[in-house]
């Protein structure tokens, strides 16, 4: 197992994010999948490989995202990559903020990691 | 990969909160987990092994659990294991109800499913 899966796990996050939340690095997040065997289950919609995933992400009709992390919970695999669990809030452009969460799996590939899985949920809950 | 992940991902975890989420039966959640492999991140604190994870569980302090789970979606993984995100609300006894996140990744073993790892965390935001 990675000894480093706390540092590693958020870092990426960090990366991850800093990318992501802005349309114009937006596109440079295809860099973190492969281009066929990543996944990705997006408010349950499943994609497969680096162009599918790209597709939704374009398609999604905000600039930019303020997102505040509440939580980064990294964990060591034995075959030494990392499961890393997010939660926090987001706001797009002037949308009205919500939480989310995120699942991400990094798998080792030669002296980097790939995005092997990736699982995004807003926080919409029914009112009980 | 399993071409069932989405069947066996949405039955363990309708299996695993029924037994939790009852003070006389979560004892029982102990056959999930494997004694010395499994881990979990509990709140951010980090276990390892069925016997931590169950005194983790008997120092919670409360009875019952009433859930609400908002979305379970389970992806499969190369090693024909199961990576699973839930959301949704719970509420602790008599306690407000509050969101949370767990993360499953279920790894095969034999005929059947060793839960490898667990994440948790109650969706306690900062008010931006």
């Amino acid at each position: 197992m990675n000894p480093n899966f706390e540092e590693i796990g958020k870092e990426f996050v960090k990366q991850y994010y800093l990318q992501f939340d802005n349309i114009v690095t937006r596109p440079n997040v295809v860099n973190f999948y492969n281009a066929e065997t990543s996944l990705m289950t997006f408010e349950g919609k499943q994609l497969q490989g680096a162009p599918a995933i790209m597709d939704k992400f374009s398609s999604l009709g905000f600039k930019n995202i303020s997102r505040m992390i509440t939580a980064v919970d990294p964990q060591p695999m034995f075959d030494g990559g990392i499961v890393i669990s997010v939660i926090g809030r987001l706001q797009c452009d002037e949308d009205p903020p919500h939480a989310f969460s995120q699942v991400f799996v990094l798998k080792p590939l030669n002296a980097t990691f790939v995005l092997q899985h990736d699982i995004f949920r807003l926080g919409i809950h029914d009112t009980a």
